[in-house]
């Protein structure tokens, strides 16, 4: 498996500016994320503030941003990040649509302001999981329930279904699919609380209870302590000193993921940062393994 | 006098940047420093990585960083700060050209990699001193030395020698003015040691000794050390934490002053976050006085 300089997750302003300054330091890019740069950027009203660019639209910065990189050559990978694991010399990443592996791994992938579902932390790993392909083959002859909350999720749901026996689909989106066979669509349905009952995973709505051997929830972002296992959190933020260190080494984090100001240029500068304590990550590491 | 809301000290990417955020919330912002934004900016070649503002010159780049301030109200006062002292609530801020008050001031002056003189230090305050107008009333038939570093400096020595008996200007830059009168230049001295000898100000050059009542050191940047007194540094850079705050409240510093990577992107996000922290003191200041 090829292994990357840096992998980095997010494709914010944070994400970005990573990128394209390692690219400037010559090292291999993997960058996940999704092609439309940060939902937050791109809805963003006229933004006054970011040095440089005047008085742009969300939208127009977003492009801006988007055209710096990929004029640099920088590809966005399409795909959601389901965990990091630190392996010692390098990480493992595991996605949807498939496994990476990089040296020196920086984490901008942005603040969720979702809140668990009750019983959802409780039973991760054991009936509540995030990544419906990933665990597809657990699934052969059971039922499974997926919460889903972009049209994204449809092939998952699909995938899903060819090994289970049924999939319970709940969109939380405007759903306009043609999921059907063994996909049970239901729309419209407020989830509540998550319980392990006698070896089913039971989810409480505020119409139905479904049950199923297991619920996948496919929210856009993970919790970052659920991301990456033993990741030192202050609050709901990733915790860094100055040089965007996390207490992983080699693992990075920038942007508003590691808190406020939630702002386009504070979270670029961070990335800028990150990517060049990456590149004297890697240099350590190299002198280390000669 | 005017209190100021925000005092900024410095217009390069972290002094810009600090002063249109501050203006976005509304603030009254002294905003000190050259026209010409910061010489390392203009000066520098293409850069690469400042997000969303690809391959861009450094004159360009030095250029939208004025116009996006400019065009936003935000003025220029040129001049050059002495000495920053806080008087509890409020701030006073003494320059060659006047003195200023603002409730919180941020420090965004950069880096100078210029070494203090041998005795410079030593002598500072007795004998050795940066600002020839802030001083000139106590050189009334007295004799001076003025190591100047620009032409700015000229008509500093002009106000300087309406007061004193003597001044000995030795330009560290390409002369080309015509001081006369009781103003005594010499061209292409290299300094070596200061010294305080028997009362008088003593500088070795590679040539000539000059002894005076005073010497007036004309730099274009003062250690931060030395025009904040107390001020906490880490090295040559000055301590922050990650909201910027340095060791005396209601002062912050961004920028290359607070340490490396020197990089713009960088810089600028550190101006939005020392300008947000300004807002907060401001606030908090403002609860504890009703």
């Amino acid at each position: 498996m090829e292994r990357y300089d840096i992998a980095v997750i997010g494709t914010g302003p944070a994400g970005l500016e990573a990128a394209i300054t390692a690219k400037v330091r010559n090292k291999s890019v993997l960058l996940i994320g999704g092609k439309g740069s940060s939902d937050k950027v791109s809805k963003a009203h006229t933004i006054q503030n970011y040095l440089g660019l005047p008085d742009v639209a969300g939208a127009d910065m977003a492009k801006a941003f988007l055209d710096h990189a990929t004029g640099m050559g920088i590809e966005i990978t399409e795909d959601k990040v389901n965990a990091v694991y630190s392996m010692g010399q390098y990480f493992a990443i595991q996605c949807h649509n498939g496994d990476y592996e990089a040296s020196s791994v920086i984490i901008a992938a942005g603040m969720t302001t979702m809140k668990p579902f009750p019983g959802e932390m409780e039973n991760l790993g054991r009936g509540v999981s995030y990544c419906a392909t990933c665990d597809a083959a657990l699934y052969k002859g059971k039922t499974a329930i997926i919460l889903a909350y972009s049209e994204e999720d449809e092939p998952e749901a699909e995938f899903l279904a060819e090994r289970a026996d049924t999939v319970y689909y709940l969109p939380q989106y405007e759903y306009n699919g043609n999921l059907s066979g063994n996909i049970k669509v239901t729309c419209d349905v407020k989830p509540g609380t998550i319980e392990m009952k006698d070896g089913a995973a039971v989810l409480t709505t505020d119409g139905d209870i479904f049950s199923a051997d297991g619920i996948f929830i496919l929210r856009q972002q993970i919790a970052p302590s659920q991301l990456v296992p033993g990741l030192k959190m202050d609050g709901n933020h990733v915790e860094v000193d100055r040089q965007m260190n996390t207490n992983i080494k080699g693992l990075f984090a920038c942007g508003d993921i590691t808190g406020t100001p939630y702002q386009y240029i504070k979270a670029a500068g961070e990335g800028n940062v990150a990517a060049l304590s990456a590149v004297s990550y890697l240099n350590e590491l190299k002198k280390a393994q000669n």
